[in-house]
């Protein structure tokens, strides 16, 4: 079972206070470190971790334990929105294992949080419990500084802790969601108003798919455009639908696609859905692919 | 480091040996018996384990030690061509491990087993050092009956190990090989002659491409035919090359393709580089795959 976490945290300046966080976790059994990165601008830290549901858990509460003692909301500044010293915290379910789960342990992370650092926590995504709660902008707006206040109003009581922020540590939101996929389709043309109607075309906000956000974007000193996209749900928006949306869509001002790019890392699964659909396949199960089954074997021991 | 081997036993009507050949492997350190399986009119079983090279040439000489105390040749009747207890043993790179590494196994075991069991062994496929004895049909000609007839003769010295038979457990054919994919696509007609046409088109002993093996089949319950293939070296012929190629040969006959199917295993490039194709994917590398980079994590351990 392999669950990731992606932490947000604010602290990107201090790098002994960031790399203590990282030890922190480190120290974790069941949970492999797989990255972290700070932005001093942001003020921020992102480290990606996974590992089975219980070592996640615990190594949460670590990376917790370390930001409120380390990290005073009252004194960050930083270009970034944020509410609390950890900020964001969503489980992404990645090998044999469901959303359902990762929404619950959401829910019993978000409990333990609340019961021993007295921080108040906000579920957002697949775990949230309110519809006017499920996005993460919609959560932090107003920030750390408009949260007592926010707070105090009605239908912001948070989901689990008490009714007020953490004086220092703000409030934290955690949320279970799906794998994000960072895929740029290259156009063999420089025309900029190309990749963006294209772009408006298949982006959610503007009428396209759910589980796509897109802008058009300029490659200057290739002279070439680029529709660059994250994908945030690889099952329900899968990338060769997109891939062959923005394709037809191309062919209508006479571009041709060049490449497209998957930027970082991608599920195995995506990548099979593509090669099933466009090799026709019928009756294709993961236990097929070879690897899956010696894993599933190795895991059996 | 994972190296699959598919050794074939010319024994598959006595159940209690087939059992003890299977128990000596699950016995072996660092090996996992994926499956095994036995045809009684072939009177051959075939099994297939996978592990580290160490594991996987003590579960080779641990199944040469049960075969050549429990199969006598002299009386072994069957439809299947054989040439020694263990017949064949093939050794697979599936990751972590290049062919030249499994080339090096097959010549390593091979020492051993013609050491330790005084059986002559000659080396096939990727592994031979002789371009007659490459395929596995021409070194086994003559089978066990002409097999002292045939080492006698000019060129037929075994790679290692006495130059006349075993008495009772023959010779082994021992060597490295690409994973074979059976790949089947279905279309949308009754017309057996267009399959074989098709088959006939991609596979290389008529002319097509050089690692598939194709035959056209009539799939009579459901009243369409089927390109039946063995492709058995997936990154020189890629299956999307394939598929591409049979849908094309049929529109010549006004003829679909309904889908295709893998039936067994298959390793996830051979899924992967039909994605990139089709997804026109540029710069893209296997350390992008999710679960790859979790695993190579774990292994770092």
């Amino acid at each position: 079972m392999v669950i990731e976490c992606v932490p947000n945290v604010s602290e990107g300046r201090r790098p002994e206070i960031v790399a203590a966080m990282a030890d922190a976790i480190r120290a974790v059994d069941g949970v492999r470190l797989l990255d972290h990165s700070s932005d001093a601008s942001h003020n921020r830290s992102v480290f990606t971790f996974a590992g089975d549901a219980a070592g996640v858990e615990r190594a949460v509460l670590a990376l917790f334990e370390r930001a409120v003692a380390d990290v005073d909301l009252r004194a960050h500044r930083g270009e970034h929105p944020r509410m609390g010293a950890v900020d964001v915290v969503p489980f992404v379910p990645i090998e044999g294992v469901t959303m359902a789960d990762c929404v619950a342990l959401a829910r019993k992370v978000g409990t333990a949080v609340a019961d021993r650092f007295h921080v108040p926590v906000f579920l957002y995504e697949e775990a949230s419990s309110n519809p006017a709660r499920k996005n993460l902008e919609d959560i932090r707006r107003g920030e750390f500084e408009g949260l007592a206040a926010k707070m105090a109003t009605d239908g912001w009581a948070p989901d689990f802790g008490p009714a007020a922020p953490h004086p220092s540590a703000g409030a934290a939101v955690i949320g279970a969601r799906m794998p994000l996929i960072a895929y740029n389709i290259n156009l063999d043309t420089n025309r900029l108003d190309v990749a963006k109607k294209i772009a408006a075309a298949i982006r959610h906000s503007s009428g396209g798919y759910r589980f796509v956000k897109a802008m058009g974007i300029a490659l200057e000193q290739r002279g070439i455009v680029q529709v660059s996209m994250n994908l945030t749900n690889y099952e329900k928006t899968p990338i060769f639908r997109v891939f062959e949306t923005v394709k037809r869509e191309a062919e209508r001002y006479g571009v041709a696609v060049l490449e497209s790019e998957i930027v970082g890392l991608v599920p195995s699964a995506a990548l099979n859905a593509a090669a099933e659909f466009y090799l026709q396949m019928t009756g294709f199960n993961a236990d097929q692919v070879l690897e899956n089954k010696l894993r599933s074997l190795k895991s059996e021991v």
